[in-house]
């Protein structure tokens, strides 16, 4: 038998992706009478209206179901995520070219599977170049990350892509690829947002297919529901 | 030995309030890492920034500790409870002296009980004659309460003074017609308040002697610190 090959097979259709970690968000937390606690929701309401920010990084939202909270970094990892996977569907990933091609010194391995991934990393919108031994010339990368979180997101990418790891899938591959674009292309906690941007990321949020979750299956939204809230102030 | 009088001393000091009822407010919850417990603060900052209500009902406000939420009728119960007892103290009982006389029939528990405490009704502001048989008119209340309060307030402080209560003490008593006062006199839930009004009453209520409880014993504030709000998106 031939050893298993390297370089990962990237003619198998695009799966829908799946949360890259265990989802726990959508699990019961306990509630007794004596505590409340905050409670992961089960779907994400239309008519939430945001009040503000907790910290420059949680925003603060309401409806007549109660109080929400919503992590903004997580929540536009998941919008981010979801036009990312949807336009490498339609072969439209936007792609910006940088004024200076970012020069990248690989490590033995990081060598290794850039050349095993080379051919996804094209697909998703980064165009990269061999620069000499073990270097690589950036010269074009994803339209909505910033320029100085260009080097770090490739190191990442071929860190998480290790060909050690036999058992990474095409699909995981890909979902670990797109959500790592997305995190370094998302807003970032201790970021005021104002009220226009808040309305905006909670109605993106809403029309994703997994809103609940992050692209690393993190809560996005926590919600403190009216019973709850009644019963924290010993009304009910 | 004599029977023990039913008519209650009137002359003792008042002493300093206790809340009414058991506070458990103070009572630390259980935060493990899979659940984010709302915890009752143990105290209140004047650094609060009022975002907005939640059902039009709770105060959500923010700072750097986190975020917090306030029962508006429970706060602003303490807040009236406490200048109550200050002006009781000062005897500088703020009255008003109603347009038309409120009629109140009494049961004949009531009319006993209203025989023991009339002095003490007076001490807080009421103004009551005799009108007939088991009859009072209400001339004068509170200066804080609408109108159509009094007499529930009245049929209220006279039912939970009855004299088959022999262990209620004085200061129980006084304790009782406050936060009664305080509790008709008070905002409602479901009211909305501006900003100014949720301002004032944030400040008001951290200028009191106790804060975190109502004149019940119930919560006014829960706070979500930002330690907890990390374990809950699962960032720590």
């Amino acid at each position: 038998m031939e050893p298993r090959p390297q370089r990962l097979p990237l003619d198998s259709a695009l799966s829908p992706y799946a949360p890259l970690g265990p989802s726990s968000a959508l699990s019961e937390l306990p509630v007794t009478s004596d505590e409340a606690a905050i409670q992961p929701p089960r779907a994400l309401p239309l008519d939430l209206q945001p009040l503000g920010q907790v910290q420059e990084s949680f925003i603060v939202a309401v409806n007549s179901d109660g109080l929400w909270i919503v992590d903004q970094h997580a929540a536009h990892e998941r919008v981010l995520f979801d036009r990312h996977v949807r336009r490498r569907q339609e072969k439209k990933i936007e792609v910006q070219r940088l004024l200076m091609p970012i020069i990248v010194q690989l490590k033995p391995e990081q060598q290794v599977t850039y050349q095993a991934i080379a051919d996804e990393l094209a697909a998703n919108g980064f165009e990269v170049e061999p620069f000499g031994q073990r270097t690589v010339a950036i010269k074009a990368a994803p339209a909505d990350l910033p320029a100085e979180e260009v080097e770090k997101l490739m190191v990442e990418i071929l860190d998480g892509a290790s060909p050690d790891n036999a058992a990474l899938s095409l699909d995981e591959l890909r979902g670990r690829i797109t959500a790592s674009i997305s995190c370094h292309a998302a807003i970032k906690v201790n970021m005021a947002l104002d009220q226009s941007k808040m309305d905006w990321l909670l109605q993106a949020l809403g029309g994703t297919d997994c809103p609940m979750t992050c692209p690393h299956g993190r809560p996005t939204v926590l919600r403190y529901g009216m019973k709850d809230l009644m019963k924290a102030f010993k009304r009910i």
